[in-house]
């Protein structure tokens, strides 16, 4: 029977991250990864695939990490956890020991039971490389494909498709407005906007009701009774956590039915630790559970748990929930809580926002505006959130953001903001939209005192 | 007689800041700018002007922000600060009534008393449109450029008047390596490097001891007896607060000839504030007094003086010293202390580093290479420093990496760093260079415990 200090399971970037974290903190331990599939697929560069890459072979998390931390790998199915005998069982029958376990085992796409879903030319976004380049071929073939769910997978995936191809794509979102769950309203409509003028059809308050079509999928009927011609459907509708193996286990879940851990990413068994969309979520705000599934904050609960398996090292803070993609030349970017999020948690608050060219003078090469809008709690003027919308370095500035947040910096703190600034790269620093936004929000505050 | 609640005096950065910073906080004040220049220059623009932009009237300072936030202007050289009076005397006898001052006088080149440095041909970076125009023409007809100086100022010149021309020019530096009081050694050496291979000939651990030439200058004797052919020089060898004024109204300086300030950004006259080039700085680190000038500072400093001028809402941490510049697709950019500053400092240090594209997978589009290294105090873990090299949205990770040398945060806490991450605008959440770099310090320490 093999034997290892640290068993992870699941190769994907919780996996991957909490293996290499374990490796860094502790140089002795022999680390075993478990995964099922030959190729992982990058998760977020999945949409990717179908315009900009040309195909899921583009898309691999390369192995040399592993063989570079010395991380030994195991391709196989784990049919259960045996938590008495400290060990894992194969679906082969093998054996593996282990002293800790990280659970990482990822998530799975919903599939709604919608009549019909079960037909072909019905997907849904599975990690598996042949699954997905399946998914690529049915897409080159199609004349007319529905996408339904306008969150980023589903909005990512319309961008995609519809690039280089003759092809009627349409996106139907049950709520008002597309990335709803993400961005405030105006950068919705400015993803929206960007989307339609590419040709993308975007039905939004509207819900499938079938699939229709003989074998395969041919139509999707809505709820309003509209009909829509579909050769392929892909359904990104969200994602819920592989918890199967935990539950089979004993392992408690959570409120959000993912593996319930403490701070330090523990679950109810000293020796296991889940990290990852597996792994049950809270708020960085106000502690409610979160649902949210992001490969970023995959790998930072996977550095806490993989730091944490032989001495406690560090604690969880939480989700502030930092996530960015681009449309075009557009970037959008949020971390912490919308302001429509933020008012719903019952805060009052006040807006900043500030524009400018993300360069000094305008004329300057690659120069492309870019607003800023933050969040404040009014009593206090503590930072709750941040959107971005516009040049690509927004994908960075968001990450200043989010340590501002996770600082709980207020606007005058911001406003003071020890910034860079340089011709050739951002905004000039008297117009700075970080500092300015910050400041528009104070100013906010004192003339509605006046 | 005229007479404003406001009164600043300088219409660059800090000015403009300082103005528009009290309007949002004071919305019923009056305020007046004093400025000498009939147009201003975007400070950090300058080197741009002679390769990227084409001429100093594309890089000048919009007047539009003073008219949309009611600060009148006066152009004309202030004569006298009467603080007694709390009167500004113009040159032309005019005088102006003022509740508050602020002094944003900024700065001047420093012109070292060289044998020859008067000689016509020798330039230095004045911020005055029609000086820098007569530089440009010069720079057109020059087949021979020497730069004094291998700082920020003297490589961007350096670059941009390379740029489209048949020209030779010389950097001349005194330290060993160009741009060596902002970046560590290996940054230095690869900004060396691309301009070396543009054809830029830098001598370093050189000094001029002589302009040469009849009337104009026709070459630079230096104390190695080289002797460089030049029909023109640019002094790039940094910068004297402008302090005439406040010298001759009793205001006290600081150790390094500033403005002296407490950390209101008052002077020693409770009406009279600094801020920008003019004012004394002094270290976020150790207090030490700094000489550093920088645009991005000066309006923080500014932001600061603007919100207490007439009730005190705001403290300045200090000088963290964050500036980036860019030498072809190449950016470089800094935060707080370099690793030989910090070892100077006295500090034990310890250093993490991380390279990884700017994209995930490397084929996505806009893919470049980029580097972060951090420097952390041994005992605490707390960050003192950072920098990164090369994707251009390193100009927006440095303000990430500010705020947690701002904030003070250990390596762990950056390890565990909420970042947000996307295929189309950073890297990979597992490799992200800014986790990563603080996981390669910690495990630095945990493998010299071994």
């Amino acid at each position: 029977m093999k034997k290892f200090d640290v068993v992870v399971i699941g190769g994907s970037a919780a996996g991957i991250a909490a293996a290499i974290t374990c490796r860094r903190h502790y140089p002795n331990k022999s680390i075993l990864i478990i995964r099922k599939e030959d190729q992982v697929p990058i998760p977020c560069g999945i949409p990717y695939i179908y315009g900009t890459l040309g195909g899921p072979e583009k898309n691999l998390m390369p192995d040399a990490s592993l063989q570079n931390n010395q991380i030994e790998l195991l391709v196989g199915i784990v049919a259960e956890i045996d938590r008495a005998g400290k060990t894992v069982g194969m679906e082969d029958g093998e054996r593996v020991v282990y002293d800790k376990l990280v659970l990482a085992a990822g998530s799975e796409p919903i599939i709604l039971p919608i009549p019909g879903v079960d037909k072909d030319n019905v997907f849904a976004v599975h990690k598996n490389v042949p699954y997905l380049k399946k998914l690529l071929d049915k897409v080159n073939s199609s004349s007319d494909i529905v996408v339904v769910g306008g969150g980023f997978i589903g909005v990512e995936f319309a961008d995609e498709c519809n690039k280089g191809r003759d092809v009627k794509i349409s996106i139907v979102e049950m709520l008002p407005r597309c990335l709803m769950l993400a961005f405030d309203d105006e950068l919705c409509e400015t993803a929206e906007g960007i989307q339609r003028e590419s040709g993308i059809d975007i039905l939004t308050s509207e819900k499938v009701v079938e699939f229709t079509g003989d074998g395969a999928v041919s139509g999707v009927r809505l709820d309003s009774d509209k009909q829509l011609r579909a050769d392929m459907v892909i359904l990104g509708i969200g994602a819920v956590a592989n918890t199967e193996l935990a539950k089979n286990a004993g392992l408690e879940l959570g409120p959000t039915r993912g593996v319930k851990v403490n701070r330090y990413m523990r679950t109810n068994d000293e020796h296991i630790f889940a990290c990852g969309d597996c792994a049950e979520k809270f708020s960085f705000f106000d502690g409610a559970p979160s649902g949210l599934k992001l490969a970023s904050e995959a790998t930072k609960e996977a550095r806490i748990a993989g730091a944490n398996l032989f001495s406690t090292r560090r604690m969880n803070c939480g989700v502030i929930g930092v996530f960015s993609t681009a449309l075009g030349e557009t970037a959008f970017a949020h971390a912490g809580l919308s302001q429509r999020c933020a008012i719903d948690k019952g805060y009052d608050v006040v807006i900043g926002e500030a524009q400018a060219p993300n360069r000094h003078p305008g004329g300057m090469p690659g120069m492309a505006p870019m607003k800023v809008k933050l969040v404040f709690e009014r009593g206090t003027g503590i930072i709750l959130g941040g959107q971005t919308m516009g040049a690509k370095s927004g994908g960075e500035l968001i990450n200043a953001i989010s340590a501002c947040i996770h600082q709980r910096m207020t606007a005058d703190d911001i406003a003071m903001f020890p910034m860079g600034t340089h011709p050739a790269l951002t905004a000039s620093p008297i117009v700075y939209q970080l500092t300015n936004a910050a400041e528009m929000a104070i100013k906010a505050v004192s003339m509605s005192r006046i």
